[in-house]
């Protein structure tokens, strides 16, 4: 499926040898006009340069004009010279394709420690930038993938009261995967034009239901970046009641791309639909729901097509979350194994054969102790994960 | 090495057929005179059958006769059935063995859910009984194995201030191990004479800073016990300063187990020996250590024999803990990888190529931030961990 890029942005795929030959390894996306911004980061105490590069240019203005995506490096724990180069970087770019540098959103990913080789920047910055246009949102996707196995993008045309405006979203990550706000990095662009505040309230409030909610391996990365950018280039404004139309378009390609991301996650061959209800507050169900996608008994269980809910119990009894053990019902792909806190006696091993084939597997944790409810996606851990990252260096 | 069986105590191990036939999946040890006991049990909240009966049994008397093991059914999640099943296992074994039953204290290990064959109790109890004081120490080990690679045991003889005394402890376990209590199952014998109130207070303590501080894979198991019998056979009292000579021969004991336990993990090759200075507390510190323990990139990284320290930065940022990144020291094996939040210049990869080598990893991390500090043992990941859990039931 292809996704139309949104009016008025322009898109630029390179090779500039941060990684082996010939992969494309730099992405830029250039608004024709500033665009309403927005961006999310990781929560990660160790921030890379380009998160506290762009923490700063989203803070000190309401919009932007560019996202800069390199692979290869993730300029993390660089101290200042990651940083002055990270602001090189910017300028080189924003020279060659005429942007203020100040309009540029960065982001990284790769080894972290890293500092970039500067030489290869400033050969790359201007055929970057003599690219621009002939990228594809799906090209662009590809651009930035790491240990990714397929590029993730999704978008949407919709309907708003003004005319049609095009929503299109990228991602990319498998791994370090348990984003705290978004996900490694992601990038949305729209041509409504919306104010800058409503957009911004809109990311942090989509991020939260979709992003935050998916994990491969509970690690959080140092370089979590979404940015979101609105350049208003289909002359449609979103206000009012758009704005909810927008919002919810916004999810659904968010939870798009974290669907991706969790399906891709490193050696993954499952998607754990974790639902957690009943939980004496959402922050308990939340805590439920992470130690169950977490646990590498119930991963290693569901890689082993194996209807160990004893594993899913065990880990619900050492969450934190408050409960009676004898209010707890746990349903596997819709089969009840365990009700009132005691196994049930269904033919279970029979019952989910079939359906524990399945890539996608439905986990309903009931807790009877209140109204919290959580959901959260979440992988198996396979052998494959193990290999990719005993070598990722090597 | 063997260890000798403090005095009073006779020991014996049976095959009822919880397991494969054959195979050692039952053990019992028991006092000739009142034993001053102490137990310590999971914190998962889904606590299992013998873990409430065992409870209750150390509550309601300061002293016991027996500690008896089987393996191959947890007796987790079985309801009062489980706990009918629990009681008439005690009552027979004791009926047999002329003990009764309320001094005796059970534990169980093997898959959460399933019910006990009572009808195999009932044909092994008198030949566990008639087994009485044939089994050795390391016997009683290796009956209680599961997954285990190796049989875990550790003893000492101590010279008190009355005369020498033999403390003998065993363990097992090898997943599921993330003990918030003791790990797994694990009992020591001891035949000096001390007091109730003393024993428990020291096994408190020794726990805290041996079995707490040992991770496999963050899962802590519904079953978790840890049984300590004093029975003062050995005609020696422990009081006074004695007491601080007979609590620090348990912490090496305790801590040898606990070694043994991670040294077992499920695949595990290596033992990261994690230690965490400078955090705001000593729950910063534990959070820390406990963070880059579990962390699956970390663990690979080290299967991988990869001085990957920026996953090690990464988990410490995501913690948790609070301190400022410019303050962080990480070294691994020794060797100063990244000092004051950023990398050092050492050939990191040739200095630690032989260090990686070895089984023993030590990782010292120091955060800046004050003076808490904690220790925590923990395994690598691994393909073997994977093909364990995934075929674990079948």
């Amino acid at each position: 499926m292809s996704i139309a890029t949104p009016k008025g942005f322009r898109l630029a795929v390179a090779s500039a040898g941060f990684k082996k030959p010939g992969r494309k390894d730099l992405a830029l996306a250039v608004s024709d006009f500033p665009a309403s911004s927005a961006g999310v980061f990781t929560t990660n105490l160790f921030k890379a340069a380009p998160v506290l590069a762009g923490q700063d240019a989203v803070r000190q203005k309401a919009t932007a004009r560019a996202v800069l995506i390199n692979t290869g490096q993730a300029n993390a724990c660089t101290g200042s010279k990651g940083m002055d180069n990270c602001k090189a970087s910017m300028t080189l770019v924003g020279a060659a394709a005429k942007v203020d540098p100040g309009g540029i959103l960065p982001a990284s990913t790769g080894v972290i420690g890293a500092q970039f080789d500067m030489a290869l920047w400033e050969k790359a910055a201007p055929i970057l930038a003599a690219n621009l246009g002939t990228a594809s949102i799906e090209d662009f996707a590809t651009a930035i993938m790491t240990t990714d196995a397929f590029p993730k993008y999704a978008g949407e045309v919709l309907e708003l009261g003004g005319g049609s405006v095009i929503l299109a979203g990228v991602a990319k990550g498998a791994g370090m995967i348990c984003p705290n706000m978004a996900t490694m990095l992601s990038m949305v662009l729209c041509d409504a034009a919306v104010e800058p505040a409503e957009w911004r309230a809109m990311f942090r409030r989509a991020v939260e239901v979709t992003f935050n909610r998916a994990t491969v391996d509970g690690d959080t990365s140092t370089n979590d970046t979404l940015y979101g950018l609105a350049n208003g280039a289909s002359g449609v404004k979103a206000a009012g009641k758009d704005l909810e139309v927008l919002e919810a378009a916004l999810i659904r390609v968010l939870a798009d791309l974290a669907y991706k991301l969790v399906q891709d996650g490193e050696g993954a061959t499952k998607v754990m639909h974790i639902s957690v209800t009943g939980a004496a507050s959402d922050k308990d169900a939340d805590l439920a729901a992470r130690t169950v996608g977490h646990s590498p008994l119930v991963k290693t269980a569901m890689y082993g097509k194996d209807a160990n809910w004893g594993r899913i119990v065990c880990a619900l009894g050492r969450s934190g979350a408050v409960f009676n053990p004898d209010d707890v019902d746990v349903a596997l792909c819709g089969v009840d194994l365990f009700k009132n806190g005691q196994p049930t006696d269904l033919d279970f091993d029979a019952l989910l054969k079939e359906p524990l084939e399945q890539r996608d597997l439905r986990i309903d944790i009931s807790l009877g102790a209140g109204p919290g409810k959580y959901t959260l996606l979440a992988s198996d851990l396979t052998h494959e994960y193990i290999s990719i990252n005993a070598d990722y260096r090597s």
